[in-house]
């Protein structure tokens, strides 16, 4: 076992506190990384509060993790000391379900293992990425690319790849026009991998607040949802719209917004249920959808496609002692547009 | 214009009676149809109580339509005088929109023109099926083929073509899994329909008390949803689900039914909203959707498809006395499987 530096929540919605952790010896299929940098998603806060359900504590949140090898197990074919790689929101699977076996990890049948409030497969909860080092087996590792700096990498490894699966699975490219609901760190994401697969973008908003930011995203539109002209305006618009928000959004409003076949699909997830009316995905033969970040092929394939059309993520540099306030301006979204945990700082 | 018999709701919620309506003379592209018989469909019984919004009355409800030809218009071309054929939901369209032109008709961007409780191209209201005749463009008309008994097609203008559609859409077929919710009037064509496209069909009804007869039209299993191991026996069972019940379903247990990527279709429409846990959709990448009905092609195909599997509905005939009675049999899902008016006894 190797003793590390973390920040965890000692107990649900109490303030993150610096501790140590105990990092598992690395195996034969296993890496060592150097943690360099850890993105502060939201799904972080809604764990370390039990927004989703309950959760295992001491918690250690991160799943947005950047860094480079430092040790590699015997067995290591895909990864050499110095590399500099990521690590996203799950670090194993079982491996042998259909969905493993198709790339989908992230929908393993038997329950993919979480990079952190998860139990990992030795039966020992699982510890992320605000700490200094992770051990992960190496089939959970992905290669970041030459052209892309750490810590604007980072956040692609949940707010990337869980915005470029559904655009990839549903299509978006030229002659498509899609819409992101939200311009946060998913959203502005959405913005720009939408944008870099050739789609027309539009940004659904509250407000126009971060307008000129959205536009020099990639945005071809963009509109405030607050308006309620906005919906009369766009009805049967979009062949794609992926919500990004995690507040409870008026699901049959944004379904009007949809062309015929078109699909909603949500990859932010509100703490409580939300009202439909099925004629609104009955008219126009809509669908309501869903998606979780993605497959880690799929994932490596995103960090390609980024590093190519030169995308990072947007993002606001904290050290440790700043993870509390950046979860209030989160939850304020006033953010612009991720922040990333410089894990020297820990 | 012509003086037709039919039976009609005077005003919202009252029971039909017997009166006379207008049809208009018989266009260049029009044809002239005895009506044989007529279906009752759940949503016949929605719209004549104001279920789904207001109404126009009086109202004649019907548009599950089977008949003869008995005068064409000096333009037609697709039908002669004798000829069996049948009307669905719709008798116009604006014919010019991109889904009219790829033959989706149903979802006609500038709405199309409802057999019944709609205004038609001409600004009067339309009466649909319960009645002895019925003038219809020609090109809102299907033939009947051969094979098939009239008083057995009148149902599938409705019930057949709005499962038969998502059916297709959703790829059912060998090595698929579909589940029908409901075995009604859409639930045992749909039980039909799929087993016929040589998919793997099961049953979801309330209780077992239908289970000799799913097996019979075709399903290969049968359970009753009250009994809540068959949600922990089935669950990530499925590729489709066709739910054709109008009673509020709880989405998310028969969400957790499915695969990953598999979709649950409403053809069935609540009259009140649902409501969804998201986390349903996302965890894997599942699909909420609706259809409607089915294009005037596509209609024309399942006719072609019933007729050469053999394929009718299970009816019960009853004479236009019994209307309302049947009304309370089908709210009380005492029907096996559609009851169809015989408008001679108009």
């Amino acid at each position: 076992m190797t003793t590390v530096a973390a920040y965890a929540a000692p107990v649900t919605k109490a303030l993150l506190e610096r501790t140590t952790i105990e990092r598992r010896e690395v195996g034969a299929h296993d890496v060592l990384i150097d943690i360099k940098f850890a993105g502060i998603c939201h799904s972080d806060i809604h764990q370390a509060r039990e927004g989703w359900g309950e959760a295992i504590f001491p918690m250690v949140p991160g799943h947005e993790i950047a860094g480079v090898v430092s040790e590699v197990g015997s067995g290591v074919t895909r990864f050499r000391v110095g590399d500099r790689v990521g690590v996203g929101c799950m670090v194993d699977s079982c491996r042998t379900c259909d969905n493993c076996e198709a790339d989908l990890e992230q929908y393993c049948l038997n329950g993919a293992t979480m990079t952190y409030n998860g139990i990992g497969r030795d039966g020992r909860p699982t510890y992320g990425g605000y700490a200094q080092k992770i051990v992960v087996d190496e089939n959970y590792v992905v290669r970041v690319p030459d052209g892309l700096a750490l810590d604007e990498a980072a956040p692609l490894l949940c707010a990337g790849i869980t915005t470029y699966s559904p655009l990839r699975h549903w299509n978006a490219g030229p002659g498509r026009k899609v819409a992101v609901v939200g311009l946060g760190g998913l959203g502005h994401m959405a913005v720009k991998i939408a944008h870099a697969m050739g789609a027309e973008v539009t940004v659904l908003s509250q407000s126009l607040r971060k307008k000129d930011d959205g536009l020099k995203l990639g945005a071809d539109h963009y509109y405030a949802t607050a308006d309620p002209a906005t919906f009369e305006r766009l009805g049967g618009t979009f062949d794609l719209i992926v919500s990004t928000v995690s507040a409870p959004l008026d699901l049959d409003a944004y379904l009007s917004l949809l062309r015929t076949d078109g699909a909603l699909v949500n990859v932010g997830a509100p703490e409580e249920p939300v009202s439909l009316d099925l004629f609104s995905v009955i008219g126009g033969r809509r669908t309501l959808a869903g998606s979780s970040i993605g497959g880690i092929r799929e994932t490596q394939e995103m960090l390609d496609f980024c590093a190519e059309h030169g995308i990072g993520a947007e993002i606001e540099l904290i050290g440790a002692a700043e993870i509390d306030e950046a979860y209030e301006r989160v939850l304020n979204s006033d953010v612009r547009y991720r922040f990333v945990i410089d894990t020297a700082t820990i």
